[in-house]
């Protein structure tokens, strides 16, 4: 496997785009395509959020029913969650103008919407956007670029990503783009991420993968633990690389399905690091625990303390409030045969509990770690032999900013 | 019942005091004392934390196993948690101390502690701290108010409170005192509520009382998502009101149990906005839930928003943050088929979600009404006949400016 210099429309046959459509904002792109030249299997996952937004109730209804997927077409600015009849009407209507335009079936056509919850989408933008996405989709480094940038509200980088790997002799390639910040605990401006492949692999192996890799990857992030109402993770293959099919129980399974997960590790990291307002990527790595559930649950905890989360903040090693994170998050362990790491990649590691009580580390030391853009804590559970890793960021003043204001 | 103008030390026999020890911070009260005249019964709810502080696991002990219980001895700048095998040992010791210079028996003396977690207590302070207590401790009204100011950490404002009941012919006195944000979710630097009253009660009595409370006071109350390890909620009666036994069953049980009900309420209510960087204290209302646990999932979930809690704090009716929040609580419920209410003292209540969509609200209404010191938020499930109450506070730069240093 290796690393391309590429995105969502890397592998053969993808062409994309990004415009500007007026939907909320002006003079930037807020629409995004992706259009495959031949039709594609299509695995996906949505949020888990009770109250689902429009585009999730119809793409989980394309994803079930229709023989194959060949476009989505992307808006921000407007989550159109929250719209009742009207705002599902919007999604069918978005999907008859772009099969009409394209000359795909409707069905075909999944749709997706990040922004603020409540007003209508504007059809009329929005079916004019889709006539301008198709004049210019193209499978240009660009484009890709283009519809990455397209699709952020208050991400400060794009994020696209793309890997390569051989099977059975040809060239398979991953990419991706993605926006947002988490899955089962992201920021309100939802994440969206599409992964999509030339790969010959069938719907139900594809479905098996992303099913299986989520729980490790975008399900292990969190910025604010608000999950939205929008969450959508897709990945489409359109076969268009001719590789003998992937199926598993393989050696190419194996190296495809390492490639997925490296792709969408990558892209979860990205979305925690570019957390609303963050300074530092939290990553915490949770070691020996008794069980695999145990060991996501109090990596996920930790992640997600606010106090935790505002220590690093202020560069402050305030152990405590981990120790407290993990004794609340659900799982049962021993707080008086446990051990507590800080890590950083300038800085090193250093040990700061043991024992039922702190080390005498240095405050220095651990501050410079503390003060590194990506901050490691490491909780060696000592219960058994299951690891998990959760990603998050800290909460900083602009967090509160953004989201105070987020409409205005 | 009767609010009066009082405190822990209204009812019969409690003499209280706040004093300087210097255990962390200079030139403020940081120890309090409570000492009943005559033998208590008490009852008390824990944190739920795995990692536990030392003063839980002593207070949980003699609350179990002690004939009675005499006296409260607490420090605040150092929660004596994460201390291991010599944090419990300064306990014993402080609680030795105590009963030595009070004449009551060692295990008839609780104590807590709130701050920092990690550091050992500096046992000479605290024991210097305990002769001091033990000289001014009064039952003048000012002792409650010094106690009631010597558990603050970064509340803003000390909280006490007190009523008075009639029961067979005699008055009854209850009174309180509280610190810190919370009992499930609580602000790290840990709620700790004192509930002292002259009484006559049995301990089976006065337990299955504090048990069913807290379900619906301290437990419906959030700042920011972190269970401390030293949350303590305790009450403790004298009898010295001679009033006749309370007994389940009877019209004076429930007029007890209400009196008690709204003290633990105020109390929480305060404690929740009071919450660290608070402007606002948020009120969510769940009315015709179909059960009583989802009711109260629905408004814990919407009152632990993060995307929530800014909105108000920016004044903005983002009310899309409240539908989300529902949505992910772990209840089901149908989005199309419920209301959502903003409530103000000041500017009423309007209706701002409706049928699955916005309704044609004013957006200068709605704020007005998010810029009051208590805004109230109401969602009608329509789904059966339940109702409950949670508590919390806006999330403001204040809070990410406080736990970014805390320690400093």
């Amino acid at each position: 496997m290796e690393i391309i210099n590429g995105g969502v429309n890397s592998p053969i046959g993808f062409e994309t785009g990004g415009t500007e459509a007026g939907i909320k904002y002006q003079n930037r792109k807020d629409m995004a395509i992706i259009y495959s030249q031949k039709p594609c299997v299509a695995a996906a996952t949505f949020t888990s959020n009770v109250v689902k937004a429009a585009p999730v109730k119809w793409d989980r209804e394309m994803i079930d029913n229709s023989p194959f997927v060949q476009a989505v077409i992307v808006n921000t600015g407007i989550a159109n969650a929250g719209t009742g009849v009207e705002g599902y009407e919007a999604c069918r209507q978005t999907a008859s103008e772009a099969a009409k335009i394209l000359g795909i079936p409707e069905n075909s056509v999944l749709v997706g919407s990040t922004g603020v919850i409540g007003p209508q989408l504007p059809l009329d933008r929005i079916k004019a956007g889709i006539a301008k996405l198709a004049g210019i989709k193209s499978t240009d480094r660009q484009s890709g670029t283009d519809a990455s940038r397209a699709i952020m509200t208050t991400d400060t980088v794009n994020k696209e990503f793309a890997v390569q790997l051989t099977i059975g002799g040809r060239t398979v390639t991953i990419g991706a783009m993605s926006k947002g910040s988490g899955m089962i605990h992201p920021n309100m401006c939802t994440m969206l991420s599409y992964v999509c492949t030339d790969a010959v692999i069938s719907k139900e192996t594809l479905t098996k993968l992303v099913k299986e890799d989520v729980v490790d990857t975008y399900n292990m992030i969190s910025v604010d633990g608000d999950t939205s109402t929008n969450d959508t993770f897709i990945v489409m293959a359109n076969g268009m690389a001719e590789n003998p099919e992937i199926c598993e129980g393989t050696a190419d399974y194996e190296a495809f399905r390492e490639a997925l997960h490296f792709v969408n590790e990558t892209q979860a990291k990205r979305l925690a690091g570019d957390g609303e307002g963050a300074n530092a990527l939290i990553e915490c790595v949770v070691v020996n625990a008794g069980t695999k559930a145990d060991a996501r649950t109090l990596a996920k905890s930790v992640i997600c303390s606010s106090l935790t989360k505002a220590a690093v903040f202020g560069h402050d090693a305030n152990w405590g409030r981990i120790l407290c994170a993990l004794g609340y998050s659900g799982a049962q362990f021993d707080p008086e045969h446990m051990e507590l790491f800080y890590e950083g990649k300038k800085n090193g590691r250093i040990l700061i509990y043991k024992d039922g009580a702190g080390t005498d580390y240095s405050e220095e030391e651990a501050s410079a770690i503390l003060s590194e853009d990506e901050v490691r804590i490491i909780a060696d559970m000592k219960m058994g032999t299951q690891t998990a890793t959760a990603w998050g960021c800290d909460l900083t003043f602009d967090y509160v900013k953004i989201n105070a204001d987020y409409r205005s």
